[in-house]
């Protein structure tokens, strides 16, 4: 049986979040993966890449694994309610439901971290409690069906521990060796733990506009829940 | 000014090769990054991805950073005259002349390795010799102004240090962070050095056809250029 796979590929997304694992999901043995949106064609990441839509909402066949990836895009799609619509369907009969960075905050808004353990990008982390989620540290993290990965690169750690759950360690380590993931950052700079406080702050200076935005958010959907 | 990067977007490429450090290089204040191939419009990576062209090699401004990524595709442009002058026309004036993969046998083919240190994929490694490239072990291989990243994955170390080298480390360090590249790879399993030598062993049978094609292409070379 085919294993079918979906990333969202909303308009502004961090590309990264999405092309990560999909380099490492596609090479599943008899896997298909869509790339889905309203429509067919061409959507522009955050950076400007463009990447092909292939799939519709209404088009798209129950997938298997259901991945949204983050980026300032999620914002836009937080109240979207054909997004939102879709994503709670699938996750009806989804094995699993996913996301990496900011996409767990649309996860949330879509009502399917509600009572879950989950994570996203370091700077979001405190967002996931509106959503009725109970953030946990990991650059993956697993609660039942639920896998959130935290921010961007941490796509990649991401796939690989779902494929050795799914085809074997063995397989997942053949795919690690593939793509040469042995990573060797230059800088130990990956992490608020591990960065420098002063370049922690320039990041923070840099999202902050971002993270009012997703705060109000969460708060809205905090207040709608309990109304 | 401007700084303006340009990615070689040939079909059936490895998109992660591409998109690791397009994601880390875009962010770069006042760059500019061209997508580039024969005609604009989509490109089909090998696991089925569509990426769009933006610019085509006739189209295309003086670059600053020239990079070629790498994947199956690689080999079908080996003997491209109008790809290989375009490599040879930038690299006259670009400031870095980089690869990611197997992107490096491509300049290799264009010539522009000759009497420089680099490295490519590991399963590659032993055909630099055929393009008067000398292999240094490395995730990153930098020598005069070409810059040479190993498999897939490495490229994200690869612009990572470039970044550094162009704006310095704590601007390197910001985008580091903001990509959260923190890696923490399931297994030990990214390189033949740590792999279990059977896992090498799988991925060795998987490339034997593309690998006994590039040795043909690389003895070709060796060929002509000593005929």
């Amino acid at each position: 049986m085919t294993l079918k796979i979906g990333f969202i590929l909303f308009p502004n997304l961090t590309q990264l979040d999405l092309t990560g694992p999909y380099e490492v999901l596609s090479h599943i043995p008899e896997s298909q993966v869509h790339l889905i949106w309203r429509e067919q064609g061409p959507v522009k990441a955050d950076t400007g890449m463009q990447i092909v839509a292939d799939t519709t909402f209404d088009a798209c066949p129950q997938l298997d694994i259901v991945c949204v990836p983050g980026g300032p895009g999620q914002m836009d799609v937080m109240d979207d309610a054909e997004v939102l619509d879709f994503l709670r369907q699938q996750a009806k009969t989804a094995q699993y439901i996913t996301s990496v960075c900011t996409g767990s905050l649309l996860l949330g808004a879509a009502g399917l971290l509600d009572g879950y353990k989950a994570t996203t990008h370091w700077a979001a982390i405190d967002l996931l409690a509106a959503y009725g989620a109970t953030y946990e540290k990991g650059r993956v993290v697993r609660d039942g069906n639920r896998v959130t990965a935290a921010g961007v690169s941490a796509g990649i750690d991401f796939a690989l521990s779902l494929v050795a759950e799914l085809k074997g360690e063995d397989f997942a380590k053949t795919l690690q060796l593939a793509i040469e993931y042995d990573p060797h950052p230059p800088f130990q700079s990956g992490h608020p733990e591990c960065a420098d406080p002063s370049i922690t702050a320039v990041v923070r200076t840099f999202m902050k506009d971002a993270l009012e935005k997703r705060q109000a958010q969460a708060k809205a959907y905090q207040d709608q829940k309990e109304s």
